[in-house]
């Protein structure tokens, strides 16, 4: 018996469709039903076997379902949830793929009606691409998947989600809510941060009478890649994870501001202490990534 | 005839070594003679062909030689122009591949006797392996190459080095010294403070109550990976070139303060222009690296 019946994939790209394509290899679920505006999109995803077939309204498309999934910008899950709510069948678990969890696990917990349920989470994996042609079966394999319940948490709806990300290949981590925001602010809000002042900075440097960033290499490119991610979809994670990254913009501005001023000073030994130390945090995490994802897993 | 009789190789790894490669492949230089302190590298040099035979004394081992090349880290290439100096044959070009500009063609132009020539150069390509075997023929292919002359620099070694380091497959750009620190100031040396002191700032935060390193993905591994840099090399680099790094940390620190002041009163319009201006400058670079490289050269 597959874990779940029907499962309605609310914006079906990437996220949702490697999701998808995962639990309907393991033969884990039953019907997959998938819902978006575009309608080339939904087709193709028809086409490509991914889902069963779609619906262009959430509220239509969500009937029957015994679990929602929503990978849809981080802005949009609570409205979304907001116009499902009437429409769940009893039972129902509800979750999410959204990069920040505080502001939206607090408004999509009270907006599900009873005896159904909000299960916040954010698996962490992705590519440069999108849409449903670029998903695929082991965007999760290996990768983490952070689960974020609370207090109000069903353990039944939380041991489900769970399982499926598990099943999709995923080292499932729980924590709570605030957590979670401050984890990703650091390691992946931050460096956008300072991606895109870094790009900013550089480009519009005037000093030279000409355009600098002409003379990257491949350096450069690689350290700004980053800086290429979709402004609309960053903003909206700027304002929705604002404290969090705003106490790691901090954080990371007192690191900066030693630095200057131990290269101000010329004293050699404090910079090489201070460059020592980042590449063994650096080399520590390469280490620790090279290690069997099994042995992650907690 | 070969453009160069004898090249003396001061430090025969990736970057002398590749030198080598490149001008013996096509057969531009008749001798080449490799000096360095380890033995077992400079045997391994000779049995991959990359050099003729070798000297453990620089001074032994410039002699007879039309061009020397220094490989060496930044800090010690004006000394071994001194030590070298007594031993120069009459009319040899000495140049080299430092990072860091200012300084060195300020201390070796005096050093170098009269009838001998110095000039200033900085191939920008590199991989993360170090030593001969790392070196490669297509090293420089399509890479930048930037040729530092100064009111001093002769104009027959000028053209004998950037000759050099065209039939090397670089794309040779002219500029003074002081405009090279700042660009490479910006392109390098700033990404590097930046990438260091992230590390640092991520690593060693204490608000989880356990390394939130270990939760990082592949987005910030790619976006760190130079923050694995060698820290005597980038101590030398952030002293050799101070100000212009200063200069840059300082146009950095500007920017992000502007963003962070964007991100502090949510104001979701400016955080959208910011981010989609650095894409666009990002976006910029990228194109402009696939155009065919010889559309770049000057």
């Amino acid at each position: 018996m597959p874990l779940i019946n029907r499962l309605a994939i609310i914006g079906v790209g990437l996220i949702g469709g490697s999701l998808a394509r995962i639990l309907r290899e393991k033969g884990e679920v039953g019907e997959v039903v998938g819902i978006g505006r575009g309608k080339a999109n939904l087709e193709r995803a028809v086409e490509l076997g991914v889902i069963d077939r779609y619906a262009h309204d959430p509220a239509e498309g969500v009937s029957g379902a015994d679990m929602v999934f929503l990978a849809t910008p981080v802005c949009t899950i609570a409205d979304i949830v907001k116009t499902i709510a009437p429409s769940l069948s009893p039972g129902c678990i509800i979750t999410d793929g959204g990069s920040v969890k505080g502001d939206i696990v607090r408004a999509c917990e009270p907006l599900v009606p009873a005896g159904c349920h909000f299960v916040g989470g954010h698996p962490i994996a992705g590519t440069e691409n999108s849409g449903v042609e670029a998903s695929f079966a082991t965007l999760y394999q290996g990768r983490r998947c952070i689960i974020t319940p609370t207090e109000h948490t069903d353990r039944g709806a939380l041991d489900k989600v769970v399982r499926m990300w598990q099943l999709a290949g995923s080292n499932v981590v729980q924590m709570d809510v605030e957590k979670h925001d401050r984890v990703v602010a650091a390691i992946s809000h931050l460096p956008h941060m300072v991606a895109y002042s870094l790009v900013n900075a550089v480009g519009e440097y005037d000093g030279c009478d000409e355009n600098i960033l002409k003379y990257s290499a491949g350096g450069f490119r690689d350290f700004t890649r980053i800086a290429s991610s979709d402004p609309v979809m960053w903003r909206d994670i700027a304002l929705q994870n604002r404290d969090s990254i705003l106490e790691m913009m901090d954080l990371f501005a007192d690191y900066y501001a030693r630095l200057r001023a131990l290269v101000a000073c010329g004293d050699g030994a404090a910079i090489e202490r201070f460059f020592a130390s980042s590449k063994e945090h650096r080399d520590g995490i390469v280490n620790q990534a090279a290690l069997p994802s099994v042995k992650e897993e907690s």
